[in-house]
Formats: C-alpha cells, sequence, structure tokens
C-alpha cells in the first residue's frame, strides 16, 4: 500500500521532530554530566588547574614561571600582552606549543615604578588610561571609567597582538579582576572570548559574590567550580600549610589554584616596591611551594589530576 | 648753543648705531671666547661630562645610574621616556632636581626579549613603528622609514611625558644615534631642542663624518668639543686600561664620556641577551670603572674639572 503525499509529509515531519527531541535529550544528559566526566574521569574526581597569573610582566616573572613549567607541577598560566617582557615569554609559546598559555587581559597598571599602558592607539582608548598615559592603578578606576567600545578594542588588540608574536592562547582571563567589575564588562569580555571561541575564567563559587554571572553566562559557556588563592591575611610562615590544606581538603570538581610566580631579585623588588602583597617575596614563595617534592606528594596522596584549559577548550567547542 | 632739531637727531641716530657695533663686538668677542672661558675657566682647561645613558630602560640601569650619581664622579645622564622604568627614574628627578638629567629621544626598541613602543598614539606615529607595534630595532631602519612628521610629534610627545612626571630636563641627545641619522632628521631634532631652549649632544669631532651638522648648527647652539666612548672590540679585560689611556692624554675643551650604566644582573643579562655589545656585563664594568677611586685620581692628576648639560644649558639662552 503506498502513502498518500500527505502522510508521507506528516511521517517525514514526525521523524524530524523525534530526531530534534533525541538530540535535546542527548545534548541535555551532556550537559548534565560535570566536566569532570565529560573529560573522561570520575564523576568525584579532584581536578586542578596550577594558573600562574602575570607572565609578560618582568623578566624574573618569566623565568620562574618557566621553570616551574618545567617541573611539570604548574600547568597552566597567562600572559600580559601590554608588558614590555611579552615578547620573551612569546619566544617562549613558540617553542612550546602545546604548553597551557591563556591571555590575562589586561587594564590597569598598578606599579608606581614601572608602568604599561594599551596595545590599541592611546587616542581611541583614551578612557583606559590615567594622566600619564598608561593604564589606571586601580581595577576600580578602570573599570569606573572604561568606555565598553574603549575596553572592547583594547582586549581584541591584545589577542591580537599576542597572535601575530606566535601565542596561541588557550584561554582568557583578566589581570586584577577588571572585567568581572559590573555585568557590562563582563558581557564585553565573554562576547569577545565567544568570538575566540576562548574560554574564560570563571567559577562557579563566584556567582555569590557577582550575581550578575549566571545571567551573562549559557549553558554552553564552560566554567569550572571554584577558585582557591592565597590571601595576603597568611603570614609568609604559613604559606606552604595555607596550601598543604586547603588542598588535602579539596572538594571534587575543577578547581584552578592561581599563582604569582617570581624570583625575590632585584628586578621584581623594585617593581613591586612598597607593596608586599603580591610582591616579590610573595611570588618566591609561591615558586617554592608549587615546584616543591611536598606539592607533588600531596597532589599523589590526595588523588588529584592536573588538567588544562586546553582540555577544557575543547568542552565547549 | 642749542642743538638744532635735525642735528639732535642725527646726534641720537649715532649714539644708538655706536652702541648697537658695541654690543655686536661684545657679542662677537664673546663667541670667540671657547666654551671653557665663557664658562669662567682657563682657555685650555680640560672639562668633562660623565654621562650615562639610558635611564629608564630597566631597573637595573636606574639602580646603577642613581648609585653612580651617589659618587659624584658620574654627573650627567639622560632618560628614555618610553620605556617601562621611566616612573623609577622620575622619582629620583624630583628627589634631585639639581641633578643633570636630560632627555634619551628614543626611536628604536633595539632588544629582542624587551620591547617598547611610542609615547604618541601608535595610528598618528605609524611610520616608526615595526608589524609588532614596537619601535624598530635599528636606527637605520628607523631613520630610513620615519615620517618627519611623526618624528616631531614623538619627540615632543617624550619631553612633555617626561615634564608631565616632574623630570626637568637639563639636555636632549638621541638613542642610538637616531636623530643624528640624516640632515632632516637632525634638523628637526635641533628645532625641538631650540624650542624647548635645551642644548643637544652634538661634537665637533664629528661634522668629519655627518657633513650636514654645521650647516644646520648656528652660532647661537652650544655644542662640545668631542665624545669619548668606548668600541666593541675592546677587551674586557683592557676597559680601564682604555678609559684611563684617553683620560690620561684628554685634549683641552669640553669632552663628554658616554657610558651605560647597569649591573650585570639577571634582568639586564635577559633585556640584551645573545648581544654582548652594550649588554649587561658591558655596563658593569662601565660602572666599576667610573665609581673607582682609579677613575677620582686620574680626574685629580691630570686637572680634569667636571662640567655639566646645566652649565652649557646657560649659555645658550
Amino acid at each position: 500500500m503506498l502513502f498518500s503525499t500527505a502522510m508521507k509529509q506528516t511521517l517525514t515531519l514526525a521523524v524530524v521532530v523525534m530526531a530534534l527531541l533525541a538530540f535535546v535529550e542527548v545534548r541535555s544528559q551532556e550537559r548534565a554530566k560535570t566536566i569532570a566526566e565529560r573529560l573522561g574521569y570520575a564523576r568525584d574526581a579532584k581536578l586542578l588547574i596550577v594558573h600562574a597569573d602575570d607572565l609578560g610582566m618582568t623578566h624574573s616573572v618569566n623565568a620562574a614561571t618557566i621553570k616551574a613549567f618545567e617541573t611539570g607541577l604548574v600547568n597552566s598560566g597567562s600572559i600580559m600582552a601590554p608588558c614590555p617582557w611579552l615578547s620573551e615569554i612569546a619566544v617562549f609559546a613558540r617553542a612550546n606549543s602545546q604548553a597551557d598559555l591563556g591571555l590575562h587581559l589586561t587594564l590597569t597598571s598598578e606599579w608606581t615604578s614601572f608602568r604599561w599602558g594599551p596595545v590599541s592607539s592611546r587616542d581611541r582608548v583614551s578612557s583606559l588610561l590615567d594622566k600619564d598615559g598608561y593604564f589606571r592603578l586601580t581595577e576600580s578606576e578602570a573599570a569606573a571609567q572604561a568606555d565598553p567600545k574603549h575596553v572592547e578594542m583594547e582586549i581584541t588588540a591584545q589577542i591580537e597582538r599576542a597572535r601575530a608574536l606566535g601565542i596561541q592562547p588557550t584561554h582568557l582571563d583578566s589581570h586584577m579582576g577588571t572585567l568581572y567589575q559590573n555585568k557590562e564588562l563582563f558581557e564585553i569580555f565573554l562576547r569577545v572570548a565567544r568570538t575566540q571561541k576562548l574560554p574564560v575564567r570563571v567559577a562557579r563559587t563566584w556567582f555569590s559574590r557577582a550575581d550578575f554571572l549566571p545571567s551573562v553566562l549559557s549553558q554552553d559557556d564552560v566554567y569550572i567550580d571554584r577558585i582557591l588563592d592565597i590571601d595576603p591575611t597568611v603570614a609568609p610562615q604559613d604559606w606552604a600549610k595555607f596550601y598543604s590544606d586547603a588542598l588535602k581538603k579539596l572538594e571534587s570538581g575543577v578547581t584552578e589554584v592561581v599563582i604569582h610566580l617570581a624570583y625575590d631579585d632585584a628586578e621584581m623588588r623594585a617593581a613591586t616596591a612598597n607593596h608586599p602583597d603580591w610582591g616579590a617575596a610573595w611570588r618566591q614563595r609561591d615558586f617554592e611551594f608549587f615546584t616543591s617534592d611536598a606539592f607533588r606528594k600531596i597532589l599523589q596522596e590526595n588523588n588529584i589530576k592536573l588538567i588544562t584549559y586546553r582540555e577544557l577548550g575543547k568542552l565547549g567547542k
């Protein structure tokens, strides 16, 4: 028996609808999986990104971070394109194309003896500049004064400069968190990141303190569970204990520990003069802990697996 | 007896003409004097400016130069306004307003791991930039590509940025000699310097190798007799001997010894990597000789007097 044309059309439509429903179901199941599962780990796996910020800032930062990368214990980092030592870290990036290097998009120049300004033409991003032509000192000033068009132009220019130097960024984050200061800036950040098909640093635990985040993020955006970073209230002698304790009680899911590596040398002391928080000695302490056998042992004993933004980035594509 | 009106007018005119002639004669005699005489020294005095270049480039350069200034043996220097450590040297300049600090006008970014670009908006001085948005690597490329309007805009912007940071420059010179590469660039340099009422680094001994110099300079411009600088062919172990010999046979008149001070440390080695000429060890050797008791003794024994651009600048006003 032959089907009438009307029946054929109805059947075709039904098949299409069923296929669509099945696809949505699969996607929905896929989305219901944790990132750990999507990466092939157990649902309760403890996954860690050990992420060094501020690459390109000084030679001291570059040298310490490259040394830490060689241990395999620090496995991710992000680069500041406006900074004077960008070219040095670009040489490393070109020679280590599998290294997990993102861009630390920068709209502040926070040290007083050592400064930097935009990659874009100054007169096209005037709202981002202080009276001396550098980026502003603080993230709150930068966010309050920034013209959104200037922000989009400048962060795009930073990505373009990095790519021109042979850096293929695996992710994006924001120096001093300027791009998370308000919804408008975060929307620009996310729009640029989606255009570039790159994951951004966002943690689910941030949703409570930046309540605009969930409304801007979509289910296609990949974001991690939490950020671990040390606080200026931790005394220098308690540095290793702080990190050890935090790692021993690490929850399952994806955690990014954000660290700042450099040597406590003349360059770094001068760059961070009069500012012990995130200063030269702070960065030397981070370097020492995250390149130590003690840290390696904690990872092993607590079954913590290191992952990178390169793997996370593939989930969002 | 009373003079007629016509006679009075004639007499007045004669007196004015005589006064003018006398003035011209005094000025002419003044010009015939050597700079040494005009500064109050004997005609055959040996006058020396000990001049450190590249201030603001790195912390290492700044720290070594400030240390050398404290000895009194290095008494002049010039600052690179586009460089990242400008703010650090500006703090020194503000706190030491009598220090003889000029501007080392910069149109090149010659190191490969560590780079800088213009003070002006990039899109207004595009001829000065390489493909990555930094100044070009060499003075010959920079001079060959530079649009004269861009050069004038950029060097003026460098002077303005320095003044905005509280640096009151006493003189101007040109990093890597870019502004002496051809007549057109030198004319711009001199026009800006005259507008700013600042002396420029020009030596009479340069006239033979840059034959356009005399035609651009006027008798109102103050310039020195010769530049003394060490050559890459001098072996490291002969460093002190080269300078000692040159100073012991110093001719009378004004000599500027152009030196490059920094410490042979991690920052400076990385900044000047793969380039021993004017590299970290070179600059440490310059630092050691020009802060030594041996140098102090040579000055005394050879009756060499230190002068600065601050004094030369007053002659041109």
